[in-house]
């Protein structure tokens, strides 16, 4: 009779790595509950219960975590214009504290003391995966294999892996696996390592799963208008936006673990969304609150990315960010066509455009001899500067 | 005999509104200097010069600034991927400093001591303009006529000046204006005004010039490389740009003033340059750097939109900007298709980026367990925060 | 019979400046009421309220705001910790919003349609004074008599004033002018302009009024305790700041205006709160949320400074400062002796501070083996920098 | 005969701890090099090499940093205004890039693969003597003792420590420890652990060594003047800070792990250097340049506390700052007493402050209408928010 070492709830993919680490915490002595989060990826999530039980898992919790995924993590982002480094929309980054917190909720009710994945040990998400855990669960033990030498040094590469699961039953794959590895959700699919770890090659045509080739979409736009209101209201309808192949990018990012990675990412939906809410808060929010926001909305990105959605910082940033959505309500009328989004107008009964005010044509109460004391005022400086520099040329 | 009020230099473009200001300044009692700048504009450059000879300018100033325009203006902002509220390119306002230090190294050389433009009283171009005369002329004077009430009582709307034209022997066009206002320069064209006020409405196909509408632009693809050194190294061959429809957005913008203006803006070949350039810096440029970079890009985005090119901080900030580009050097490939750029690759002997240490298939000089260190310090905090708040669930 | 202009609403300090400008306005065809706020500084106010009568104010409204000024405006800058370039408390600068609030709400009432105050054409206080007024009631008419050619020019010095007085039977001082201007409330006394213009010349030392020198203070230090709660709990007892010469400081600053000028103030109070409230912050603050937070404290402390209170992004920026708060409470124990101020010890029920953790004698829930990871994954990116600049020698 | 597992260059303070790391080091089969930097500390420094070289050290390096810590750490601090948190002045993590920088300069002399230290695990030291090392000396394996099970599970406490030092021969200190540990260098004495760790305890009146008590201080300030170049021209004479009592801060700070700790420090000359700067800083730049700066400066601050001194980014910020300084020149009079710095005057050749510009009786170049529509400007945003919300009241 084997004691176990205790339970250990495992973010469980289907794949053929968590599905060999699942055999594997057995081996160790490990009560193992396999937790299958469904966040819009392409799944056949009955095949993966039944493949985890015959696995050995004491229990498969398969949750379907699509709404709460738009509502609490896609949307804020949204609200922020989430982007890292200037072009990363953050599709996996804000899909790991939501699977995480599930995982969480599990071990906590399952009375687990452990939480398991199958994240590398160079990447970003076994970080986000784990900041997760420890903030909503302090007392949880992680089991992360790809960084126990017994794991990895027993698990070299695919072939390891293949022979592991023959000899443990464990169904391996029939169709070769991609020369890259990928994350995908309903609002992203992510693809990195393998071949595209070279930053000079260019990506395969066949990667991309989630939008149409911009060649072969189609040869007419799509228009269509986006209403935000300070709530989220569902999710609009962006089935067009794959089909008109927008949103695909090839970056080079810094992990949060000081290295430089490339990816290549797909996120259709949300590149809509994030050019659609960009017009409407630039057209509802005063200028000065948008600066301060744009800067927080910069740190909220970098606190995604790096996996710290559950910390004091993150709830305090989203608690801003959210008060300065309080107006941001309107329609965007935009069009979509091959890869491109195009915005062509917007109203909103909240704006702080001021047609008169700023016509050409009209004065509206504006007196234009004020803005002569306005320049002059602000000369103030720049001609002390001047004075002192004593520049006796104005080419520099 | 009347007694000259004095010399003016003004900022001339061949057009109704500044040949109106050019006899309308005579009338006032001032000797005219008529100052052109070719920045790339579209223009009759020798019927500019003979209209403003024929309207009595002392003399006539053209100028081939096109170089300095690249080298000193976009180059810079390049360098900074220069974006003002995220989305405006800035080819008007970097165009600004470069005509009004022209103007006033003219008004230094021949003596004068005023300088006027054809700037409205409502728009940021007053304040641009301006603030570069004061800084490196401080003692100057400026004659703004659309701020001066005599002036701007009197020419109500284009009827006026037309009339004022005909009675004056100026040359009215013969075409018709078109219902909006526009800018042109070798890097972007911007429309605003008229038709385009209503934010709502959707601008007309036939107002771009710069850039081929993408549904009629070429079916296939163009792939070029841009190569990046830290010093300006000649305009890159951008003509595919336009021809591919790239640069195009329809935006609500906050001026300097404090109104929301709409505006539409081409900018073919600075939005493939922006787009290389973050590539090529992000795969060379240390993270942290980076991010303190963004920052001070920002920054130096407000700076050039309201005006303050010639100012101490602006100074200031390019020149940490400098120094940051130090090692942004490198080639990107990458390729242009109806209206969209998309990267493909990149490489650089400057690169931070090392395949080894982030490959999946190599462990490199890295060892996994060190992140497990990490992560469980960066959870120090988290976990402390928790213990405070209590929190009963996870779910908030 | 002469028909009157209108009414307007004049800050009306009793002073000499304030009363010719009554009497102007009147000159001018105006109705004027006089509003003279208390907000702690010390003053005759009954005496005030006659001199304006007898001087023909239409009305006098003397209004005790010093509640209102300590919990709307005092409290709020203490949370933020707000300093403007990093010395000065800002005490003048949240006095006006207080005050032009009140200006607003009776000019409104009064159905008057101009406003008016005595501050001078360079400073920051016209500022202060005409933002709010705009913000809160935009429809208003501001007069700034000394911004006003034919009031700046008839009163070129206080000599003016004071034959315009002895003309006009305005009560003329006594006493001679000090050779600097002050502004005092319950929280500060500001002195600047006159002798004090030269930024070498010592101040002279009978010009404080509100702090003892530190030479002549007690030998002895007093110490006492000040308890934070996040909202506002009662103006804790400070009358000891004043007695131990707490609080002064001789600063040159920048003017929004862009120039810069030289300024004495003491802050007995405000030094000690300013200071105690750092501690308990600190001590109960998650260190990332106060690193946001110091931000948007300085800010702030910038739109004070400018006159910006009652604008969008003040009223976002308070908002987020106002949350960060909500732990901020505990009771700090200072000692203040010779001008000086000494936090001794803190104590809170919502602290951070974990003994255990942080103590060298006992390890706590903590692992040391954790920052050898924490350390290396952190120089990560400083090994690879490290390479790239293949550095021959450490030393540079 | 027992092969060495290489050389370990061990920064060696003399005291208790470090002395049994040496020989404990030796023990596991090391050769030791005992490296003891002099940055100002009171320490017998030729006693401390005869018993590192009694101890075993095969080496015995004492080097005298005095004038490249002043020069090259302590220099850009006070040009950079650094202070962590707002209130520390970070007198111990200047000092720790500098003696590593010197330790690893040594090991890559000597050929020695390693580098030891005494820093505990809990604390910022370990890594910022660290992070430096891995900046400049990637390849370097780092020995932590008090971060290795065999040894901080075999010294417990400070018994053990002694009972292992009678056991080898190592000196025992006869005077009993102060209940706190504490770090001296020229700059400054921290104090901290121990007794400190209660919060709430009041730092006993005889634990500062540097600073007189300010009750005990002169009764006679002293005034003083000094210069400042923008390179650095010597240190001043300082003398009269500890004599008067000036610097001590009781604290509570966030360490680079996530915990809070108590700290004591004094500084006096760095306080006087500090206000001192301030001052003639805001003298001479510029106010929006002194606004980035200010940001910069802060950033600098978080990077030295965390250790980051040699990375890329301060480099960075470095260079910026640097920049920054170019005018920051001048002379500032100030007078210290009783623990308290009074800045009196300052004057510079520099200066921006311009005396007939913002005097109160001459206009200068300066037309006070200008101001009115500078404020009528900067209003249009704030009235337009106004419009939007309608507020029926003034008082929120």
């Amino acid at each position: 009779l084997i004691m176990s070492k205790g339970t250990v709830v495992l973010a469980y993919s289907g794949g053929l790595d968590t599905s060999c680490i699942l055999v594997w915490l057995k081996e160790q002595g490990y009560d193992v509950i396999a937790f299958l989060a469904n966040i819009g990826q392409d799944e056949d999530f009955e095949a993966a219960r039944k493949k985890a039980e015959s696995l050995g898992a004491k229990k498969v919790f398969i949750e379907d975590l699509r709404s709460e995924f738009v509502e609490d993590f896609i949307w804020p982002s949204v609200q922020a214009n989430a982007v890292y480094e200037d072009r990363y929309l953050l599709g996996t980054a804000v899909a790991r504290p939501c699977i995480a917190r599930q995982q969480v909720e599990i071990a906590r009710k399952e009375g687990a003391n452990f939480v398991s994945h199958g994240a590398t040990g160079k990447g970003n998400d076994q970080i986000r995966f784990e900041l997760t855990c420890y903030a909503l669960y302090p007392e949880v033990k992680i089991i992360a294999p790809w960084r126990i030498p017994e794991f990895y040094n027993r698990f070299r590469g695919r072939t390891d892996l293949m022979e592991y699961a023959q000899k443990h039953g464990i169904p391996v794959p029939v169709t070769p696996k991609a020369p890259w590895s990928m994350d995908a959700n309903l609002m992203h699919i992510s693809y990195e390592s393998g071949i595209l770890e070279n930053p000079k090659s260019r990506a395969p045509a066949d990667l991309y799963l989630m939008t149409k080739n911009p060649e072969d979409s189609p040869n007419t736009p799509d228009d269509l208008e986006i209403e935000f209101k300070n709530v989220f209201v569902g999710s609009p309808c962006l089935s067009l936006s794959g089909k008109h192949g927008v949103g695909r990018i090839d970056i080079v990012e810094n992990r949060f673990i000081g290295m430089k990675s490339r990816g290549i990412y797909e996120t259709p939906g949300g590149t809509i969304l994030l050019k659609a809410h960009l017009d409407i808060e630039t057209f509802t929010m005063d200028k000065e609150v948008r600066r301060i926001k744009q800067g927080l909305g910069i740190k909220f990105s970098e606190l995604i990315y790096n996996g710290f959605w559950y910390s004091p910082e993150c709830e305090f940033v989203q608690h801003c960010i959210n008060k300065s959505q309080e107006n941001v309500e309107g329609k965007v009328q935009l069009s979509v066509f091959k890869g491109q989004v195009y915005i062509l107008g917007r109203e909103s009964s909240k704006s702080l455009y001021n047609e008169e005010l700023v016509s050409m044509d009209v004065q509206g109460d504006y007196d234009p001899c004020d803005a002569s004391g306005f320049i002059r005022i602000n000369a103030v400086r720049l001609r002390e500067h001047h004075r002192l520099q004593g520049f006796s040329s104005t080419k520099q």
